[in-house]
């Protein structure tokens, strides 16, 4: 929809915003306003580091890790434990595990879910790749921490499956009550799996 | 939270997405993920449009409207009306009239309410450049279209008393019951406008 208001640059601006996961029209509108009064604290820089992220960023050959440099930094780093492999679904999954202070190991990006609905096999996410780091002599663990979905959940019994001849420790994320979760609240799934993986206190 | 899995590049972009409006810590590291993914089709035209906007952007010296010219498209358009001029808090309530079909007269931003909380007076508001307009003869009425709130609403009347002496109309939007709206969900002031202001069918 053209406003006749607004300069085309401007309309411009608000239609890409609108683009946004988490903007629709009309908060695209109110982030422009807010942008153009805020020109030299928020938009210029927004608008440069969009420029640098666009030009910079590279996907890493090993992991599928996202960073400007290629391999990432977490690869890269030599304080990592090189012996435990955290397998992912998407780099969001990634950027949540390092928010956990802790886990110190590497990952590995898969780039989805098999699914049967959409289509998606084996040959179209990153599971060959780590075939082939798992057979590294010094990997001894590798964690499947895909979501807790079917096709999650599907996706790590494929991946378990084809490494049963690699020689590594294959382990998933405990299920579970969360922390400050109320029995009550919760799905009967996440509550039965909690019975069955009780432990002594 | 600096999260050592990201660049320091990517993790300034986050911090800049989050304080877009709309947009918070959660849902900015969702939106830069899709900006990497989307980098050719969103990405680098979101970059473009900022920079240019940045650049381009002026505030109409008429009216106070946002706009790549000064004075803005709307006071320079020669089909416009310049007997009336509709007068609003903020660009955005500009953007809004112009969506609705119909005006096509002159426009005059405040830049917001009177506010005696906030310490807003008549002197922090485009009220003298409006009163100076409104004494061009070629100027008829004069629309106070400030927000119906007590705030928008003390606005209007003190540009109404400042404006008493100018040969113009003086008119306010008129409230009532919104199309579509129902009596039983409608605040009280609102049904007894409504009341009040009713007309033969």
């Amino acid at each position: 929809m053209v406003n006749p208001g607004r300069s085309s640059g401007i309309e411009a601006l608000i239609q890409l915003l609108a683009k946004v996961p988490g903007l629709g029209p009309r908060s695209a509108r109110r982030a422009a306003l807010h942008l153009i009064k805020r020109r030299e604290s928020l938009m210029e820089p927004l608008a440069r580091a969009l420029t640098q992220t666009a030009e910079n960023v590279k996907t890493c050959s090993v992991c599928q890790n996202i960073d400007v440099t290629d391999p990432c930094s977490i690869c890269t780093d030599p304080k990592r434990d090189r012996s435990q492999i955290c397998v992912v679904e998407e780099v969001g999954d990634l950027w949540a595990m390092e928010r956990v202070v802790g886990f110190r190991g590497l990952y590995h990006v898969l780039g989805g879910t098999l699914s049967a609905l959409d289509g998606i096999g084996p040959q179209d996410l990153h599971i060959g790749a780590l075939v082939e780091r798992a057979r590294d002599p010094g990997v001894t663990e590798v964690i499947l921490a895909t979501n807790a979905t079917v096709d999650g959940q599907t996706t790590a019994h494929y991946i378990a499956d084809r490494l049963s001849d690699a020689n590594v420790t294959i382990s998933g994320l405990a299920h579970g009550v969360p922390m400050g979760g109320e029995l009550d609240y919760l799905d009967e799934g996440t509550l039965s799996a909690a019975l069955k993986a009780r432990k002594p206190v």
